[in-house]
């Protein structure tokens, strides 16, 4: 289905509405299109086609929605690249990916030349507006680009890829999930029926961009015509100020942020009167920290919700904040759920695998037929999560996808972690798990078995990861042990790795 | 695309909230779902197939709402008829879209007598809940259903059409406009972008069902799960009262109703602190009025729609109100909008005819692919109607489609009341044309020339109009005359007959 093209629509029909506050100017709709198109031209020069895939590695900022909305005008696919990730970890995706091209911002230019090293760059530079330069793929297409194919669109088709996302997996290897225009624009429709809408709404983004949390924010706010609020980074006292100043509406964030957030409001004795919701998402949320939001009048929801939902899918409504304390709330809009066991619907209030259906959910992963045949049943997408519903409908979340981990809303799967620690010539077995952590929520722990006639120094072996595993991903203690856990067909027993009594320790 | 059943969502989700207020008595989305699953299980023991049409005559009201909802629920096709047409054209809607059923209430059961005799019925009768009955037509499927097509469906397909509405046409003869699911999820969702949406909102409905401005109503408040306030007919004070009752924050009403509402309101004194909204539809709204209501604090928004695009395809956004006085404002959601001229796009500022494109337009008309060929152009729907744009892109109507005369917010075309005079034996020619009037905004008057050596009386013409126009569409007078204006084709030059001084006299 083609529908106008959001950002010329809102340039058109508000122009004079400030779309973007970011580093506290802000930009309004007609200025924005004027950034995005000129952008666009510049980019639709280089050697793409339409259905290209665009890296962009950036910090979040005015340059990096203009890039989005640019890539949007030209049919191009963007693929948002985690900054937090390792250049290896980045090249792998962008050859997964086939990205024609890198924009980056000065601030990763640095991280670039490392991952120059394990991509076929050609050496080509180009400088954009903004601080922004594109490093050209060798495997980009040689042709001139024809003129008409790359013609700024004045139409959406909803059915079309905006972005490729890549998603840790269970097996390690991680996925790129597709994010359609449609489930943009369905997820964004589906939370203002959930939140409301004031055509006056602000949304404070401090989630990356590279996240589907944060980039649905982008998408959202041109959907709606509303405007967001860009913080680079978390900085609470920053963001507390921030609220009040630009007068902000709704904010997401993740438990480690809203513990701080609350912590800097006590330190500082401010309100939030602004405020009509705080969007909880990245994992389960401690009971005591949504009792003393309650407490505060803190108008926090949980959320449930992943990349390849395109953010949020089940959120609560606000008037039940309180009624259904600790629950991930109702599906969204015209998102199905459902709870399965063994292949079929689980009866009420029994635990369950998560199931989502409709138009927000990844039509699929690129390039995976296997990962796509493995999660996909009659439309219905497996989360991998388990869940209960209760009798009104309300989802509880109980626990996460198979031994994910979750470190300050970042996930980890321990596979990809274990994968890293066997690549090492003396490691023989290596297993992974989530410790509890005070201030990131969980963290990583590993597991070591030495191959025979070696000897592992702990040290050596995280030093071993740095190049290979982003920061976040570094387990916070490695330990060496004779054997694993396993069962009787010889598969981890993640569950079974013992926590020491103090994981934060050194390893 | 197949989404949610709307109707099963709200009951889930929010089995307690009020769906509709009916006669002041309030029904919850769970008592909604259980009467139009009750009623959809009935009708599908009667003989009908998936995509069977079936008529609905009946006033606004719960009962209403239950056909409507419970024929979703067995894919049967709507087909609302307008009560206030007579027998003879309600049974030529009925042939046209081979109606299988006939669903009516007992207001309608004379009515339904007097149709019968004009249609291929059975004979068949049935007593359905709530005082309405259903007509069985020879034409229908003489099988018995097959219960796994007729299961009560849990998901709607939005390319499917929901109802067929039979709109008058330039040539006289109406034309079934096909409202998708999904052209009602589109409209739903454009119009809660532009009002913004309050979760407790209400919107009182008084426009009848039977036209698309009503249905919509019903649609939209499922679809956000938000609530309506019914009323069978209009009567200002009790519209008045009822907004301040049920706290009312939006309604829909046509030029004639909202002079009522303010004069009634200059009466007791009251004000509607309530409501955030007044959509004002049917036509253009003279300037005074809107000066008016702008000086009381009455938050009027004009819009400009028609059954082809689903309702509202262009409303003046809340905020424009004073600064944007007298235009239609700005295209909703998905709704492109564009002035032609010739064929194609207008310079800005020009008058043409305004053209609509997008995902709240009708696919086309039932079986007239003669009409569907003469209204799209690649895509763009040609409503016949004159418009012009200003530079901020706002559309001001400068005239409804060409001859159109719209009497309190019915659409009248010379042409079917020409056709009826023409059945006439001693008229030889008819010309008819909209006057001004006072309370309905404009009536239509009739110039009629005899027959050679016939003589023709106005009373007893107009007495021969009767069983073959709605009461509405009655000319208000009649002038004999030897000759019409007629350009060098021959063809009728309508606005060049002349309007009589007093066009209200008895005719």
């Amino acid at each position: 289905m083609l529908i106008p093209n959001w950002l010329a629509r809102a340039a058109a029909q508000a122009p004079q509405r400030v779309a973007l506050i970011a580093a506290d100017v802000p930009c309004t709709y007609a200025e924005l299109e004027q950034a995005a198109t000129a952008c666009a031209s510049e980019i639709a020069a280089l050697p793409i086609q339409p259905g290209s895939r665009i890296g962009l590695l950036a910090r979040n900022g005015l340059p990096y929605a203009t890039v989005v909305h640019a890539l949007m005008q030209i049919d191009a696919i963007l693929v948002p690249l985690n900054a937090r990730l390792t250049p290896a970890e980045i090249a792998w995706q962008m050859l997964d990916a086939g990205c024609a091209l890198l924009i980056y911002d000065d601030a990763h230019a640095t991280m670039v030349e490392a991952i120059a090293r394990d991509v076929p760059a050609t050496g080509q530079r180009h400088r954009l507006g903004a601080g922004l330069q594109v490093m050209v793929m060798a495997g980009a297409s040689s042709e001139i680009p024809s003129a008409p194919s790359l013609l700024l669109r004045a139409t959406i088709d909803l059915a079309a890829p905006q972005a490729i996302i890549y998603t840790s997996g269970t097996t390690g290897r991680p996925k790129g999930a597709i994010i359609t225009y449609g489930m943009q624009y369905w997820s964004a429709l589906g939370s203002l029926l959930n939140l409301g809408h004031q055509r006056d709404d602000r949304w404070l983004a401090v989630l990356p961009f590279f996240h589907v949390g944060g980039l649905a924010i982008l998408m959202r706010a041109v959907i709606t015509m509303t405007s967001v609020v860009i913080h680079e980074r978390f900085d609470a006292a920053a963001v507390n100020v921030a609220i009040r100043a630009h007068e902000v509406t709704l904010i997401s964030v993740v438990t480690v942020m809203l513990q701080r957030l609350l912590a800097d409001l006590d330190a500082s004795g401010a309100a939030l009167p602004t405020l009509r919701a705080v969007l909880l998402g990245g994992g389960p949320a401690p009971a005591p920290l949504l009792r003393t939001c309650a407490d505060r009048a803190l108008p926090v929801l949980q959320t449930y919700g992943m990349t390849e939902s395109c953010s949020q899918a089940v959120t609560l409504p606000p008037e039940d904040a309180l009624r259904k304390l600790g629950s991930a709330g109702l599906p969204l809009g015209s998102v199905e759920l459902a709870i399965w066991r063994d292949g079929s619907p689980a009866p009420v209030g029994t635990d369950g695998e998560i199931m989502l259906r409709g138009p927000t959910i990844t039509p699929g992963y690129w390039n995976r037929p296997d990962a796509n045949t493995a999660v996909f049943t009659d439309g219905w997408f497996a989360s991998g999560d388990i869940g209960r519903r209760d009798a009104d409908g309300y989802l509880y979340v109980l626990d996460r996808r198979d031994d994910l981990i979750i470190a300050g809303g970042e996930n980890i799967y321990p596979a990809e972690i274990e994968a890293a620690l066997l690549a090492h010539p003396a490691v023989a077995e290596a297993g992974v798990r989530g410790a509890p952590d005070a201030r990131w929520g969980q963290t990583p722990i590993a597991y070591i078995v030495p191959a025979p006639g070696q000897t592992l120094i702990p040290d050596e072996v995280a030093t071993f990861l740095v190049d290979r595993l982003a920061k976040y991903k570094l387990p916070t203690r490695i330990i060496v042990v004779d054997a694993l856990p396993r069962n009787g067909a010889g598969k981890l027993l993640r569950r079974e790795l013992p926590v020491p009594e103090n994981s934060r320790a050194a390893h």
